[in-house]
């Protein structure tokens, strides 16, 4: 260690390179000093009087600056830097089948406290011996650029490495600092040159970005753990090893090391959701080029609002609705956006029923709610956002009538025809493509039948499953939603983007303006250009996050072919655990589940084959603790995260496939690791 | 250009960084051989032998396979890879001040489509002189982990170029592959080495990132445009010559090239918020932080909704909230989260009223609004999202009643007194606290006042202007603000944080759950671990995007005085220009703007200094259209991006200090800019 401050008297970024190969990372402070010849200066004078003058330019109490000015010396004459690439190849034709030396004259000079210099200062000269050089070599290297800020033409530690090989000599010479040397030089000082080791300079922008990057990249696989599970306990105290959670009165600010530090605790203490063990929720594996879209997104920076601030990414969002709208079996009218993106599934559910609103009342935009009961059915297995939509736009919870569905988890089509016998209007029949917890999609044709005949709002909370969409083979499941007058899809689900892209498409995109603009003076301006694609008064948002970029550059990144294979991927593998869970006689089935949702509970040896019906309370009660207490187990082992939820009453754990990363070796191992947590935890409880 | 496949039989990287410096970049398929010496067997003929098989191993029809093998040689002995740092330090003294010798094999194995093999191989030997080597350096080197897996535990290439410098040969070789004689034996097959360059491979994803960081790490300054304008023809033109911006029928995976070429594209044509002259908007030049901050949330990918999924980020959003609770003057309870993050002030805003809602009628989130007449108070300066709320929340437009605003733009006393002494029950006052057009703040303390006597809610819409909080020298500007219900504070504005960041406050968090919760059993379980953390069910979203990680970390990296230095510089670049403004003659004030906005406009000579009610309605028009017609040739020149919007009726430029790299110079620059362009728009409309 050392008090003194080193400075590079020199801005070549190959002399930082060299230094740093020695973990030494100095102040850059380039001399500009003449480099003129003296008349008849040889050539090793004149490369150590350079060095000498640049230290001293330099020079101040309590420095050492390090100096250096390198030549290459062809029959006594100094060869400066070509001009151009005719000047770099007659300075290479000039070398080629000869020896030429490369002299660099070293210079280090300490300024004590009392403003006194002490310059040693040296040459080292090697010899550089080139081969023969065709015309078509001299001409590839002199065009590729590396010559042209390079005495002589060339760089030993580049493509010249083909032909400009053979040195007699010091090598980092060559390159253009002779470290050997250096350590000399300091040694003459009495300092050692290793005194000035330092961790490299730190940059925590760059840093936290390596490490996101390498996240995506290289994901968690196989028996890396998925979580490394901790209490809000275990977590702070973490965190508190770094610059802790939370923020005093008078928060300083963290060192750039504590920072970055705090990243990695970050990314180790989260759940890995890219990792194939990975399925405890309607979204997983991110798709890289999402991500990175996502990334690109963040760093543009601007809100989804106007065409003037956003240009690029209106145009990108109209092609993007009009895409889906065209996969749903719309044919959208291109002047005008087939819907937009929102903040979440759930705040598309809401643009779908102001829609219906509006369309059944447009003067409820201004008068309110009189009043009037209205009823918004959805099934039982719906996802329960619609409850709290209800809520918040005035409706009431009460408002919301939930149809029963058969056992597996779709809306009874008898039961939806009694609920429409009976009962204040139906504003709109919120039907589900692909419920949260089996996986179920509605009937939605015939749903969509009762809507037309009784001239009720159809809105789809596709959120989930429209991604059957995406392939051929799939979308079966998706039928009638054509006739639907709004759905809402979310790309950040099976669709392998980032948190978040949700999608809420209407068929008659013209309401949109009706329902929502508010025509803000002041951002919405009559008079600027191309105003006529701004989209931000056609929802309730102002600015949003730009979430099309990322979705639009994977697209067309994997084509649609790509999004086709996450969902048929997905499909695979739900089916494969299906057709496991039957074979297999310690697991059961409550709900097969359907789609890439597959639900299955561990039955203790005595209750197989598994009939409900047959259960005691106490057997039934252990039952449905069983998953729960194993989910706990392999969280703490971390070996993979799996969802459960009730079932007709009893705890199962739902497998959900969304990671095309996920294999079948990953699916047949998460089914072991239910049976061995299920049987130690059931084992334990007994 | 060659047919033949390139393959590299060797797994060394330093072998791979040699060709990539001649733009060659083979298959690697390291060969697995028996490397053990015959009886006997001299070094120059082991490292042949060696290379002449790792090249058949590998041989295949239609490939060239180059292999090679690097022995270090000390009297004739072959010194292998060290086994450990003191096998290593043992290897080391044997070198110290002596001559050895660094022998490369090479050999080159072509064959052709029948099967037949042609190997040429050859030997290339360099001398490499160690000098003096001191025990301390030598357990230095040793132990730096550079030695593990190089023969004679050292790399020339790296550190040990402080004492392994002195060669006699090809510098190549010694790094390990002789990169003249791998040119020669191609040519001995007749074949150019450097026919088998190619552009490097390309990962899009890494490719992207880099174009991000660049973009973060680089951003455009002076005179680089803030944007490259073009209309929707011209941007869609541009993409198109790359991938098009539009989905095709079957629509197929891009290049690698091609996506990453978009993306450029997509930079290009996007408009540049983080150079100092974009003033356009209330959000611009995120911190870098904040950036990398975002890209590490979305590269982790998790809903922040349970703290089974989103366990630190559960705890930092607590973190975040309690310390902005604090700012705000309240005292908030740790065991409950003081608000949350919202997808956007609006959806802030949302959240706030319906508090306000259940707080005066619990039943009415069962119940629905039951047609009562309610009003909402908010000045005709006030954002027009509440509007927007209020139909989408059932209230309806017409309950928001508009009040009257000082010149200024806050709102008046005796007008809110006059509202609230007639007409239907006021649920709440909506406070702004810094307007969007002038930054003007509603007089918080004495509106409270009225809320607190009439029993109304207050919310503040601080959007804008809680930034002031951050400083102790502007926080005067929200004085009253602790006695508010709650508040909303967009910290993506200027907060320095990227889109989104929207932060809703409220002083009874406990209010949150029986206004939100739904309970769903499949996602809120009872009996899993530490569900009292979760946050998912206290508001209308259900998954939201993770924006508390990029706020936790740029706050933590710029501490309290970094938060108040963007809110003080802001505001000192704002009372610059508006003193600038005051001393031109050519620009005035229609209301000079407060806090972090000012506002100004260009006069016509014949109309200084500016007097609006002397104007005719000829002159009227002529001066309104200037502002429009001035940032036209604004944006199509790129120089700066100025927000205007009407002030009293007339078009007024808006500069709103966001971005602590905005210098004074960049904002008279941006004067002289409007001063230049509004006068050549005037002169052509006369």
């Amino acid at each position: 260690m050392t008090d003194l401050e080193l400075v590079l008297a020199s801005g070549s970024p190959r002399r930082q390179e060299l230094l740093s190969r020695l973990d030494v990372y100095p102040l850059v402070e380039p001399a500009d000093i003449d480099e003129t010849p003296a008349p008849g200066e040889q050539a090793d004078a004149y490369v150590e009087r350079l060095a000498r003058e640049k230290a001293a330019a330099s020079a101040r109490p309590g420095r050492v600056v390090l100096a250096a000015d390198t030549s290459v010396v062809l029959d006594g004459v100094i060869l400066g830097k070509p001009t151009d690439p005719a000047d770099a190849a007659a300075m290479l034709r000039s070398l080629a089948n000869r020896r030429h030396d490369v002299m660099t004259g070293v210079a280090v000079a300490v300024t004590q406290a009392d403003g006194t210099t002490m310059v040693h200062s040296a040459v080292e000269t090697a010899a550089v011996e080139i081969g023969e050089l065709s015309d078509e070599r001299i001409g590839w290297y002199a065009a590729s650029g590396e010559p042209d800020d390079k005495a002589g033409a060339y760089g030993l530690q580049g493509a010249a490495g083909i032909f400009a090989d053979r040195v007699n000599g010091s090598v980092t010479n060559v390159i253009g600092l002779p470290l050997p040397l250096v350590d000399e030089l300091f040694a003459r000082h009495g300092l050692d040159l290793l005194a000035f080791r330092s961790a490299p300079p730190l940059d925590p922008v760059r840093a936290i970005a390596e490490l996101a990057l390498d996240h995506v990249t290289n994901p968690p696989r196989n028996d890396d753990r998925v979580v490394d599970w901790g209490s809000p306990e275990d977590l702070l105290a973490d965190l508190a090893a770094t610059i802790g959670t939370g923020f005093a009165t008078e928060e300083p600010a963290a060192a750039a090391g504590d920072l970055v530090n705090a990243a990695e605790r970050v990314i180790a203490r989260s759940v890995h959701t890219n990792h194939p063990r990975f399925v405890n929720q309607n979204y997983a594996g991110a798709d890289p080029l999402a991500v990175v879209g996502d990334w690109l997104g963040a760093a543009l920076n601007t809100a989804h609002t106007t065409f003037e601030i956003a240009p690029v990414f209106m145009l990108m969002e109209r092609a993007l609705l009009d895409k889906m709208a065209r996969l749903v079996g719309w044919d959208p009218d291109p002047k005008q956006p087939a819907g937009l993106l929102c903040a979440g599934g759930s705040i598309a559910g809401m643009h779908g029923l102001q829609l219906a609103r509006a369309a059944r009342d447009p003067a409820s935009i201004n008068r309110g709610h009189d009043g009037t009961p209205l009823r918004l059915l959805v099934s039982t297995s719906a996802h329960y956002s619609t409850a709290k939509l209800a809520a918040v736009m005035g409706f009431g919870r009460d408002a919301v009538e939930a149809i029963a569905t058969t056992p597996d988890g779709a809306m009874d089509m008898d039961a939806l025809d009694a609920a429409l016998g009976d009962g204040p209007e139906v504003l709109a029949i919120v039907a589900t493509a692909g419920t949260t917890v089996t996986g179920a999609f509605d009937p939605l044709d015939e749903i969509a039948a009762r809507c037309s005949e009784h001239g009720i709002w159809m809105h789809v909370d596709g959120a989930f499953g429209c991604a059957a969409l995406f392939s051929e083979r799939q979308r079966w499941r998706c039928r009638g939603i054509d006739r639907a007058d709004s759905v809402a899809w979310n790309l950040h689900k099976i669709g392998g983007v980032t948190q978040q892209c949700s999608v809420l498409l209407t068929k008659d995109a013209s309401r949109l303006d009706p329902t929502f603009a508010s025509g803000a003076d002041y951002l919405f301006q009559a008079d600027k250009l191309f105003g006529e694609y701004d989209t931000g008064d056609q929802n309730i948002h102002c600015g949003r996050r730009n979430d099309v970029l990322k979705t639009w550059l994977m697209w067309k990144g994997r084509g649609d072919a790509g999004m086709a294979h996450r969902v048929d991927h997905a499909v695979a593998l739900a089916d494969h655990v299906r057709a496991r869970v039957t074979e297999r006689d310690d697991l059961a089935p409550i709900v097969a589940g359907d789609f890439v949702t597959s639900t299955c509970l561990w039955v203790p040896p005595q209750m197989r084959p598994l009939n409900l019906g047959s259960l005691s309370a106490e057997e039934h009660a252990a039952l449905h603790a069983i998953a729960p207490a194993a989910k706990a187990r392999m969280q703490a082992e971390g070996s993979a995260l799996i969802g459960y939820q009730p079932v007709h009453g009893i705890n199962c754990f739902r497998l959900i496939f969304m990671n095309p990363e996920v294999s079948f070796n990953d699916a047949d191992r998460m089914l072991d690791l239910i049976a061995e947590h299920s049987e130690a935890a059931w084992r334990l409880a007994q």
